[in-house]
């Protein structure tokens, strides 16, 4: 059995989140109905991370095994030939037996867009949050790096529902990057990764705030949920110098609402690059 | 009665183009629809551009008249609380009484984008025209110039219906600027209003052409047709230098076929500037 591993983008507006789900449009659910017609087999598709519904991707990686003797170029057309233009396979390459998505993930890159600008522009609406009144960027630019390091997280999970990596209960979580970015001096600095997705997206800086996250694995919603936080900073409604006081409480009421999800792109993930063959 | 002039942004992909139509949605029935409800008069709408199904618009532009003492900036955000996302009022201005969206234009200028990469955003599919074969950029972009100044442009016009602009049978138009754009370093060169759009939709250069054109009137469909043209330019199977014959044949089979609609966007509207009140 050959191991496949592709990188998916896709707009998930229409879908119901990443995960397979019955009767529903899921954009595994969609990779998995393609690939068994493609190989004719019942394939198991592994994915990095299960985006919400609702949530974005430019850099979501999933592994499959099969005995197909396609190449991963071929298995990149025939999907893309096969998928709706919203999800798009951007490259296949053919990885080590043990190879596996989201357990070999060594990190992944979230980014949330906020749409600053008066009147939101309707070429946006579906991938940043819409919010034109007052916000205190520098306040919230200091909230957003003291999320950095390692962390207890209860304060920040979601209220219900199992981890996005259906780990064990530990809720110690290591951020290795929060940082919030406006203007396009600071994008200069972004990774390849990101600077391919927000060109591809739109050009930052003109009216957008872009928030961007990085750590080997997140809690359920644990990213909105810092967002949503980050936002009460913007407000003047939590200090920045409250966070380390909240981690301390562990208490899942105290954290900003949700943030909505149209906003949250999965940027990328990161592997240790011995495991990738091509 | 005053005269009220609206610029309006809107994403074409689900609506049925800019005219109103029994039954269909469109951008002018939803702003009729609308301005009826928060004037309680029967409105009439005058568009400065007709735009077929699927064509995007940054700043079309439109006008009213109404006994309404609503002020500019309510209509604006009236508007656009009622309104789906797709479609948002920029701007808003009172006007002097003759303002007429379409009689008083001055010019129009659309763009057209082209996306190059070989797998295409899914966050771009819905404003340009994905073609990563082989292009003749040079060709293509000489072709291009070859569309400014005075023509009679039947070749590259719709071969049934009306003139966008319902005038007379004249199809002699003046195209001041006829464009083709790649790479960041061109897009500085850009004015004003397509440097707005560019930063809301994307940042070219990075795998996506623009065509940009600029005129008074167009005909039916004659952008799409050019466009369509200098793709046939660019695969080689029309010379730069066969468009001024192209021009003289008068015979709407000899162009290029009609572009798709969705890499179409009209970018701005032109007027006298001393016909704008605000």
């Amino acid at each position: 059995m050959r191991n496949i591993k592709l990188t998916v983008a896709y707009d998930g507006t229409d879908y119901h989140g990443w995960q397979i789900q019955p009767d529903l449009p899921t954009i595994q659910g969609l990779l998995v109905d393609v690939l068994s017609r493609i190989t004719q087999e019942q394939v198991e598709l592994n994915g990095a991370g299960r985006t919400d519904a609702g949530v974005h991707a430019w850099g979501q990686v999933a592994n499959f095994h099969t005995a197909s003797g396609l190449s991963p170029i071929d298995f990149a057309r025939a999907l893309n030939a096969l998928l709706p233009p919203a999800i798009r396979v951007r490259s296949a390459a053919e990885v080590s037996p043990d190879f596996h998505a989201r357990w070999s993930a060594k990190a992944k890159t979230y980014r949330y867009s906020i749409d600053r600008s008066q009147v939101p522009s309707p070429f946006r609406f579906r991938y940043a949050l819409h919010h034109p009144y007052t916000l205190d960027f520098d306040a919230m630019s200091a909230a957003a790096k003291c999320f950095e390091g390692e962390h207890d997280f209860t304060t920040f999970a979601a209220s219900t529902g199992s981890d996005e990596d259906d780990r064990e209960r530990n809720v110690v979580r290591t951020i290795n990057r929060s940082e919030l970015i406006a203007g396009p001096a600071e994008c200069e600095a972004l990774e390849a990764a990101e600077a391919q997705l927000l060109s591809a997206q739109s050009y930052p800086g003109h009216g957008e705030w872009i928030y961007v996250v990085r750590g080997q694995s997140f809690l359920r919603n644990m990213v909105r949920r810092i967002v949503g936080t980050l936002l009460e900073v913007g407000r003047g409604r939590i200090q920045p110098t409250e966070i380390p006081a909240l981690f301390e409480l562990r208490d899942r009421s105290r954290s900003g609402p949700t943030a909505p999800a149209h906003g949250l792109c999965l940027v990328s993930v990161d592997y240790p690059g011995s495991e990738v063959f091509t």
